[in-house]
């Protein structure tokens, strides 16, 4: 018999609610000889008003004792921006070695994309997690005066940019229609580029199978919303991963859709898995948000730990609810949760 | 009598006959009075490949002498990527202190776009030019290694970011809407990010009457596909808004009508006017290129020029040029050239 020890961070704002409904469905998928163990960590804007805490040393060892970790979201106006972001998001990503940062993009039947033509968009980005501009390298001089200097450095590493382009090789070479694009801006950011270029020209020889092109970042955000269903594995840098994802989702359902996984693919850190969507403090608290792109987000967590059958189940339950809410008054984010759990359960 | 002493770059590709069009158009709607006075510089590949050269310092000093320069497009796959990018194009940019890259994005009457239901879509992004990620600062180490280190370092000033958003909030104020957003990555690149967001807050100050929002990047990408009539006036900086400005150029229309400025609002050195589309290679030579993005160029350079009348009546021409379009063949470049100059002389 198995066990899973889960990290729970509801977070801020709708976190709490979505997160409620993603441990619904777990709970509910799960077969009888898999124990889950849950434990709740209140991270976020609370703690962070209540004592100055955003992630302490002590709480990175708490959360390395399990093995993976659900997030809502994290994030509140009366937080500074970038307190909660760097100091705790990103930390973690950084102190869980998160580099393949994956975002699935699938457009399912039933649902509204902004697109005419209701294009037959299904693609992975696989972003890099712990590199580029999210590095925290840079700073200010003279600030406040007119003779401010700002700056930002992005750290790219051959070792940091490898791992990650040869996790996107392996995805691509185990869909069936074998593509692989990497994007950059390496026209411009010609050191970064070149050293993504070069690896990814490299690992291509090792699959031979494997269809290849390189777009610039601009010209990747035409091909999302003029031929979506061109791409299939997409790999890039942190920044643009952060911004292409985006689009992705808005392309393929929205945001209330839109899952991800923040994988240390070697598991000598819980890998961690949240939906691509914030706090939305404008609709918490009142059972508006939709908790599809956290029950999807367990799927990813599901597939990681190796239990893929479930991970299938929850992905068939979220389809055929997507499938059937045309026409429908709008559910609440629990009967939602309440929906998928039953057909899960099957 | 007035006098335009104009460079013409035609540059790679389908740069050449977009670039004879908008010549064509710009001859026909001239006044008399107006003299227009011509020089072509063979920049691009062929230069290149025949000297090694992109853009030397005799090659500024000739460029300096003109009232304006309208660009074609540079690059060719026979040249590595960067080289004219960085060698040329971005050289010009920054020797000539284009600091307002001024984009519009206009859905114009019978244009087809990606996206359902027709959104009214009519804003300028007013681009940063000269800083950010695109000083070329950073290098590599221990290049070609697996120990490979590549940095970018985005540099921001007081300076260079208080010029642009006072522009960008002049623009605002002068527009019937009068709204401003700031897009930018506040909440990861702090030190950048803070720069901007306090002088963008400061600068307001001054302009009560225009109501602003800031914007994550990512999240502008969302809202320039499923709610782009919000936008009026969109301020950003260099990397940022050469990603958002493709993206606004996919939904309102496509890069065949994307017009731009780099514009040195002081005079000192001659402003730019460029289709955003590149040299495409593929279609090159076969007059298959739509020059309307050139010649909406030629409607900014006019503009610039304080050739008010004249820039209105291209914007009209093309307006109605574009209306016409749906359902009729295809027509050549020169074609939809010839089209525009009567258009504009009648
Ligand atoms: C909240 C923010 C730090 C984060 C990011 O930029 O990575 C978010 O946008 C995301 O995509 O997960
Ligand atoms: C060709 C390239 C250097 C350029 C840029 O990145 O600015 C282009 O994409 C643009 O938007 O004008």
């Amino acid at each position: 018999s198995r066990s899973i020890n889960l990290a729970v961070i509801p977070g801020d704002g709708i976190g709490q609610e979505v997160v409620a409904e993603g441990l619904k469905v777990l709970s509910a998928v799960l077969p009888q000889d898999v124990k889950l163990e849950t434990k709740e960590y209140d991270f976020g804007a609370r703690r962070y008003h209540a004592t100055g805490e955003t992630l302490t040393d002590a709480d990175l060892d708490a959360l390395k004792q399990h093995d993976a970790i659900l997030l809502g979201a994290i994030g509140d106006p009366s937080v500074p921006s970038g307190v909660l972001e760097r100091g705790f998001l990103l930390k973690l990503r950084f102190a869980f070695d998160h580099h393949v940062n994956l975002r699935p993009s699938k457009l399912l039947p039933g649902v509204e994309t902004p697109l005419k033509g209701e294009p037959a968009i299904d693609f992975v980005v696989v972003r890099e997690g712990t590199e580029g501009p999210y590095t925290g390298n840079g700073g200010t001089i003279r600030k406040g005066t007119e003779h401010e200097v700002a700056t930002e450095v992005s750290v790219n590493t051959a070792f940091g940019v490898e791992r990650v382009v040869r996790d996107a090789f392996a995805r691509a070479q185990a869909r069936p229609r074998k593509k692989l694009a990497l994007i950059h801006k390496n026209n411009v950011l010609t050191f970064a580029g070149h050293l993504w270029t070069n690896i990814f020209n490299k690992v291509a020889e090792e699959y031979p199978e494997v269809t290849t092109e390189y777009m610039h970042v601009d010209a990747a955000t035409i091909f999302l919303v003029t031929q979506p269903e061109r791409f299939d594995v997409i790999v890039t840098d942190n920044l643009f991963g952060d911004i292409v994802t985006d689009l992705a989702a808005a392309v393929s359902g929205g945001i209330g859709v839109a899952a991800s996984g923040n994988i240390n693919p070697s598991g000598e850190f819980p890998s961690m898995f949240e939906p691509v969507h914030g706090s939305a403090p404008d609709i918490a608290g009142q059972g508006k948000a939709d908790p599809t792109a956290t029950v999807l987000s367990v799927a990813l967590l599901l597939r990681h730990l190796g239990l893929e059958a479930e991970a299938a189940r929850i992905d068939e339950a979220v389809a055929a609810d997507l499938g059937e809410r045309a026409g429908k008054p709008a559910r609440s984010t629990s009967e939602i949760g309440d929906a998928l759990a039953v057909r899960v359960a099957g």
